[in-house]
């Protein structure tokens, strides 16, 4: 199975939490895997000038609608959690300290992370959160809560989204697959054709 | 025939034409009609504070790149004309004309307007250019010239402008069924599923 299906996120978008739900089975179906990778959307937008979406007049409350409307028809559970939009450095940092240590559980974190937050509301951004999510896949908790404190795994969220941008990666979600980019939950059809045909 | 598929749109909007090129085949095939209603989108982006989106760093680029992806995927012709973006003034102020004089003919006014500015990229910001389209249609050229400079036809433009602002409209193409709102040439998809299912 090829991986180069490469997934950016950031845990704070509920456009991102909607494709997590999605990806996985969505690339199955033509063979591919999925690397997932969250980043830190603000550093990204910093480039485009973009504000953070639900805070938009009109475009807000547009995009608010829209979010229930496609979760009721992907039948996926979805709230604006109270705490929103958050933090998302201790997610994002757990997921690579995660995907160091133990590699098997670290897409399993962030779908449990993402369904947390989206799907019940609770506040993702405080780490004894995360960690209790973490606890809950068989991580070591208190080894978690000093890898959130390391500067590798501090370097490496930094790192990373230094790559995606470098990429062009400048929303999420943001999906690369062979160098092709797709923008937006609403791409996942453009991208499921993409991975049927080979491109056009 | 019940025509309430509203269809918003600015004439310099390339996601627009993408739309304009599929809208009635789509609602037809539920038995609904579509009125078109141009506008300008620069007033509704004053409350979004929206940046012209192939200007923005990043953004830009890939939506140049997602343009000519998607209208290949469509076998629509496209291009970015050279004159881009356009104040759509004039295009939009004949629509509204020949609406009134000619109703028959102005849908497809507005077809041949997108068509001839992002299907061959003429600047369609000139009202000589926009007269030729009309004429083209057996519409009077010397009455449309004298109505584009009609206070009655700016404030019409103005008017419909305003009541797409009153009903959320902020941006193009934008699309009201039954006052449910769908934004953006992907969320064809989306409508298409509730003209069939009748909402969800």
């Amino acid at each position: 199975m090829s991986f180069d299906v490469e997934f950016y996120f950031d845990f704070s978008s509920p456009y991102g939490y909607l494709a997590s739900c999605q990806i996985d089975d969505l690339a199955l179906r033509y063979g591919r895997g999925v690397n997932w990778r969250p980043m830190m959307l603000g550093v990204a937008m910093k480039q485009t000038g973009g504000q953070p979406l639900l805070h938009i007049p009109l475009k807000g409350e547009y995009s608010t609608h829209d979010l229930a409307r496609t979760a009721r028809r992907l039948d996926i559970p979805f709230t604006i959690p109270e705490q929103f939009p958050i933090n998302s450095l201790a997610a994002s940092r757990a997921f690579y300290w995660i995907d160091d240590n133990y590699p098997e559980r670290s897409r399993n974190f962030a779908k449990a992370a993402f369904r947390m937050f989206f799907g019940e509301g609770s506040d993702i951004s405080m780490p004894m959160v995360v960690a209790d999510i973490a606890e809950s896949l068989g991580v070591d908790r208190k080894a978690l809560m000093l890898g959130l404190m390391d500067s590798d795994v501090k370097n490496r969220l930094r790192m990373e989204t230094n790559i995606a941008v470098e990429r062009g990666v400048f929303g999420s979600p943001f999906i690369l697959v062979d160098g092709e980019p797709f923008w937006g939950a609403d791409r996942l059809n453009d991208l499921e054709h993409w991975l049927d045909v080979g491109g056009w």
